[in-house]
């Protein structure tokens, strides 16, 4: 028994309508913590190597943190993953909102699924106990109508749910699950997971509050924080605009990525980002519970063209960029419209827009004609053909049945030279922030199991002069400013430090943008649980957790050639800040040697050594089919 | 300018009387805090590789950390180190008394010397000032005498000193140097290097109180401790009783050596340890500064053979054990004796100890004779003897001479097999604790830069079972208990942390008997500076301290091959707990190579990769001497 945890993990296998919940001990808590560690456990404990990621064996793993659940400011996201049918290898992606909280206040530290049930249905998960029930009607819904329709038929309200649309059902290995509406476990194709297990949604509600074993001193450091957000910069500006804020400083040094990864800077900037949105179509801002950041964007608008919902929320940072420098659209209500579209549909905004972008590329370059398209003229800027695509990804029709799975394999089924346009790690496509500026960051788009997510790398433009990036990057022991380009050993070590952070952060479950130290993280879990849990364990946790997942990716068959950037990355942008800025391959090649080498990993081939996998407890996780 | 600190660095070169201050940054006090960072950073800058330990080059640190000087308990210790004349590597040692608190409130962070006056001198350390004074007059004199002289000549009560007697000035390569007359800075031959440049004392006075950042925290935590140390049994133990409280149980179990390692068990143990002397001779229990836990033996006698007076303090467990059972010594007052004896003439115990049962071997198996010890029949039981012995290797005479540089230099100078005897690596005597009982404490033995010192490992037996040690392993992220002999990756993970964790608080500089656990010591630190330092940077400190060390090994010719036990302990004992138990030299090996990896060390050579190197900030402390 831990304090502060449920000490429970719910058990499904929908094959046989197999219901059991599981007990772990106390050590299996401090060494997996819950979240990302908790997911890598069960994927390399239960899942046999290499299955198909859409076949009933295929786990799908919601996990909350330790923290989760409490009434603490960027406690409430979780940790949602299972084996990627994008990458191959792992997905693993946070999303916010209130599952994770009620879940947790149902009684459960992780819910893990398994199996394929025979026709639709939905989980019904209400403090400790589970109903599997009849989905058949919901089947084809929208997000929002299968909220309604559920809310309807349990007479409950405020329901909270994870749910897909048609793009999971259709199993598009770009879809996503959305929670509560409008906030997406977005990367890697978890909505197609859900669908192939014919499990359209779960609804969750719960009561229970977990309590802390220092309940004062917890409740002091969530007081801290409410009372002292907005004197950090970064959270003062999440509160006032959310993300987006700063997209025109972005673009003015090389950040924003446009036209596919190929221009260098977006004119329009200032149309799309989160000034214009709040002048324009903000309606409000939202806040996950207990926390009064409030960083999420409500929108609402109808013009000539569209009309968007404000229950879908709004679109990040990423999403205005993706739908708008990525394709050179600068037209704000088609972008929110987009956002809206892919969130209906349960979509990945950054794969949907970067697929999409791949394909107008294609389009421009000769590669795809309008025979391939259906007649679309599908050009960058073209607001209508983006929205029109986004509907054919979801629903698998004409040229959106290729491009549902994203552009590496979109790329590999055209040919004709569309692979050099696919941007992509691990057929991940990339979040928003050019590694040709952040290299640091473009090493762990890298090397990063998950393929090219931003969110467990961090940004190397905080941390190439004093301020308080440097001090975090002090408590990671890397202490002077280092150049947002540099690639030494020394930013190495940086990067690889956060990136882990970021692991342990993912176990906790902790949201990035609360601006929490991990000094104050890890009180926190000291609080929770009365753990003498030191930083030094955070960040082991964190190695552990990002070398599973290696392991994972491993087994699955990838390898170090997977962890390389497309070719584009290595030239410089025809324009703009970074105008004459590309990576150098050999600097590239060499972090990626000292990346492994700083992880107690081949140096060559990346595989952990078995040293390393003794160390962290995970060398049972290691079948021998990994080459040593 | 760090808070907390005295930020001024004294430089003394004697050679040509030059007294300098020297101003470092606040990443410099981030990178290497003190203590033997400081230490570290001193001899890899300044000293030129391969100089004589003994000569005016050689540099002679005297550092406390950054905590020392403020009232809190167990922050009164100090690092003291230069080369070492014993081992040819780094002297590194700590001590206690109340030599490193006034140093820093004399103003200053530490205390370097180099170069040797043409006469003997003392330096006179008073409120930021340096005086060089003639010690003429000294010389020959013991450190009692010495006090009482200078305090005499400055007209000054209760001086805070460091000073060698006569061993020191012999250049005996076992000699230390003494603090406050009953402290030792006591192992690698620090005595002789004092000897060396003609310094027989550093007298030092100072008020200049250290302000922490935040005061009333950095109170709290001092006045927690007073009022609740009492609750952890060890520092109960050590209040009452003080080292040597459990020699009858560490009899039991294996861990007492006897007759220089080569018995089993030692009947009339309950005859020498702390409760006997509780019983018997000890009259008084001190502190360091600030500290409620009172350690320290005082002890008084006068019998018909010995007499010994009060202000040579008392024997610690490791005097009473190695001129107790190590050489089948049962009588007290010899042993009370013995460690004045070596206090007034500046030697350490633990090595002339060593030394001299190693000599009772070689009497005992015929490769010394009556002739070679001048006619002493120098047998296992014989106080007089090694009374005697003391005194001739203090002033190397007869057989003392061969003695004074410690049992390896005697073995080669004896031959005739003698080196099968000499207990130690890298020239260093062995603490007082087997490790064929403990294994993870005799790789550490092994490996340790400063050799067979007992204090920058742990005890393994504390770590197999729960208990307050496993709570203590597990903040470092070792959560299983684990056999005292285990060498598995696991176990050399958990002693390989212990190590860098020990070698963080040598840097901070905190005690190792008053309970503090590691976040604990953190948490001091970061009130003092108000840094938002983390338990992951003081492992990476550790982690710097104990490379930086294996480098400067490196560059002075040791290798990989100096890191190896004595044959004896392959063997089981031929009685007592451990008859039966012994190192298995092949997990040995393994457990080196593995330590080695862990470290980030090439895993034959045990040389830092460049990677290591760099990671941790040092790369420039290596010469091109060094193979890759």
């Amino acid at each position: 028994m831990v304090t502060g945890l449920a000490n429970k993990i719910l058990r499904v296998d929908l094959s046989n309508s197999r219901v059991w919940t599981e007990e772990q001990n106390e050590l299996f808590y401090r060494r997996y913590l819950g979240g990302a560690g908790i997911l890598s456990y069960y994927l390399l404990k239960e899942l046999k190597p290499r299955v198909d990621a859409l076949s009933p064996e295929n786990i799908l793993v919601f996990a909350p943190g330790p923290v989760t659940g409490t009434a603490m400011p960027g406690a409430s996201r979780l940790c949602v993953g299972a084996k990627s049918p994008l990458s191959g290898g792992i997905a693993k992606c946070e999303a916010g909102g209130h599952f994770g909280y009620e879940l947790k206040r149902a009684g459960f530290d992780a819910l893990v699924i398994q199996g394929k049930a025979d026709h639709p249905v939905y989980l019904w998960v209400h403090d400790g106990e589970v109903e599997i029930r009849d989905a058949s009607k919901l089947w084809g819904q929208t997000v929002v109508e299968v909220q309604d329709a559920i809310e309807a038929e349990l007479g409950e309200k405020r329901l909270r749910t994870a749910t897909i649309g048609p793009a999971g059902e259709n199993l598009a290995a770009i879809s996503c699950i959305m929670t509560d509406l409008r906030n997406a476990a977005a990367r890697g194709g978890l909505g197609a997971v859900m669908g192939s297990k014919n499990l359209k949604c779960v609804a969750v509600k719960g009561k229970t509050i977990p309590q802390p074993a220092d309940p004062e001193k917890y409740r002091d450091m969530a007081r801290w924080m409410n009372t002292h957000y907005m004197n950090f910069p970064v959270a003062a500006r999440f509160h006032a605009l959310g993300t987006g804020a700063d997209m025109v400083g972005g673009n003015a040094i090389g950040n924003l990525p446009v036209l596919n990864w190929s221009g260098g800077q977006f004119d329009d900037v200032a149309k799309i980002d989160a000034a214009a949105l709040q002048d324009s179509y903000r309606v409000a801002m939202e806040a996950c519970p207990a926390c009064q950041i409030r960083c999420k964007k409500v929108v609402e608008l109808e013009n000539d063209s569209y009309k968007v919902d404000r229950r879908n929320g709004g679109p990040e940072y990423e999403t205005l960029a993706v739908f708008g420098s990525f394709m050179g659209i600068n037209d704000l209500a088609a972008i929110c419209r987009a956002n809206e579209l892919c969130g209906l549909n349960s979509l990945d905004t950054i794969s949907t827009g970067g697929t999409i972008a791949f394909a107008m590329e294609c389009f421009e370059k000769g590669i795809l004609t309008r025979e391939d398209t259906g007649g679309i003229d599908l050009r960058f800027g073209d607001a209508d053909a983006m929205l029109k695509l986004i509907e054919l990804i979801a629903h698998r029709e004409g040229i959106g049945d290729i491009l549902a799975d994203g552009s590496r394999k979109a790329a590999q089924r055209i040919g004709r030279g569309a692979e050099e346009l696919s941007m992509q790690v691990k057929g991940v496509e990339f979040g928003m922030h050019d590694p040709r500026l952040k290299q640091g960051l473009g090493l762990i788009y890298s090397v990063a199991a998950n393929g090219a997510d931003h969110m467990t790398g961090m940004h190397d433009t905080l941390f190439a002069q004093e301020g308080r990036g440097m001090e975090a990057a002090r408590s990671l022991g890397s202490l002077d400013p280092l150049p947002a380009n540099d690639l030494s050993t020394a930013k190495v070590d940086r990067v690889k430090n956060q990136h882990l952070s970021r692991n342990f952060a993912d176990s906790l479950v902790t949201c990035h943008f609360a601006p929490w130290t991990l000094r104050q993280q890890v009180d926190m879990l000291r609080a929770l649980t009365g753990w003498d849990y030191t930083d030094f364990e955070a960040l082991r946790q964190g190695e552990r957790v990002a070398t599973m997942a290696r392991v994972f990716n491993l087994r699955e068959g990838l390898t170090a050639a997977d962890d390389q950037l497309p070719k584009r990355f290595f030239s410089p942008t025809p324009g703009g800040a970074l105008k004459g800025t590309a990576i150098d391959p050999e600097a590239m090649n060499r972090a990626k040697r000292t990346f492994y080498t700083l992880m107690g990993w081949d140096p060559i081939t990346g595989v952990p050594t078995q040293e390393k996998l003794e160390e962290l407890g995970i060398a049972w996780a290691v079948p021998e089919t990994i080459p040593a």
